[in-house]
C-alpha cells in the first residue's frame, strides 16, 4: 500500500515539474494533449530541444504528441531523432519482464 | 456491404502474401509474434532489409514486433531507420482525420 502511494505521487511530479532538468518529457496515460502542452512549454521557456519518452502501450500515444505538436503548434521544430529500445523491468514479485521504449527528439 | 467484403479479403492478403513485393508488414491487431514470423520468414526468403508500418493504436505493437524480431529471432539484423508521419484517412462520411504512423526499418 506504501508502495502504491509513493507510485501514485510520483506520477503527479512527472507530468508537473521533474521533466524540467533534461527538457524531457514523459508521456502517460493522460489525453495528448496534456503531453502536447509540456512540450510546448518547455520550448517557450527557451528549451533548444525536448525529448518525449514513453514505453509499451503509450508508445502510439508519444507519437502522437510528436505530430500534434509539430504540425499544430510548433511549425518551426523538426523531428531531430527517433528511436526505439528494450528496457527491462523489474515486476513486484521478482521477476523480469520486457518491454519495448522509444525516445523522440524535437528540436527547435 | 461490397466495401466490407473487400476489406476483409485485402486483411487476409496483408497478413499472407501481398507483404511480399517491397518487403513490407503492415502491423495490425493480431499478436505480434504473427508480425515477428512474417519479418522473419522474408529475412529467411533472403529479403536484405523488410519494413514495418503501422498506423495509430498499433505503432507500440510494430515497435515490440520489432525488437522482439531483433533480439529474439535475428541476432545480426540491425535497426536502420525509425520515422514518425501524420496520414490523412477519408472517413466514412467523407470527412477526414489524421493519424500518427511509424516506420522501422530492419536491415540484416
Amino acid at each position: 500500500m506504501a508502495n502504491e502511494e509513493a507510485g501514485e505521487n510520483r506520477g503527479e511530479a512527472v507530468a508537473t515539474a521533474t521533466a524540467m532538468p533534461e527538457n524531457v518529457v514523459y508521456v502517460g496515460k493522460k489525453p495528448a494533449m496534456n503531453y502536447v502542452l509540456a512540450v510546448v512549454t518547455q520550448f517557450n521557456n527557451g528549451a533548444k530541444s525536448v525529448t518525449l519518452k514513453a514505453r509499451g502501450n503509450t508508445i502510439s500515444r508519444a507519437v502522437d504528441v510528436a505530430e500534434i505538436a509539430r504540425n499544430r503548434f510548433l511549425h518551426d521544430a523538426t523531428l531531430k531523432n527517433v528511436s526505439i529500445s528494450s528496457e527491462e523491468l523489474m515486476n513486484e514479485d521478482g521477476s523480469k519482464s520486457k518491454v519495448s521504449a522509444i525516445q523522440i527528439v524535437l528540436e527547435k
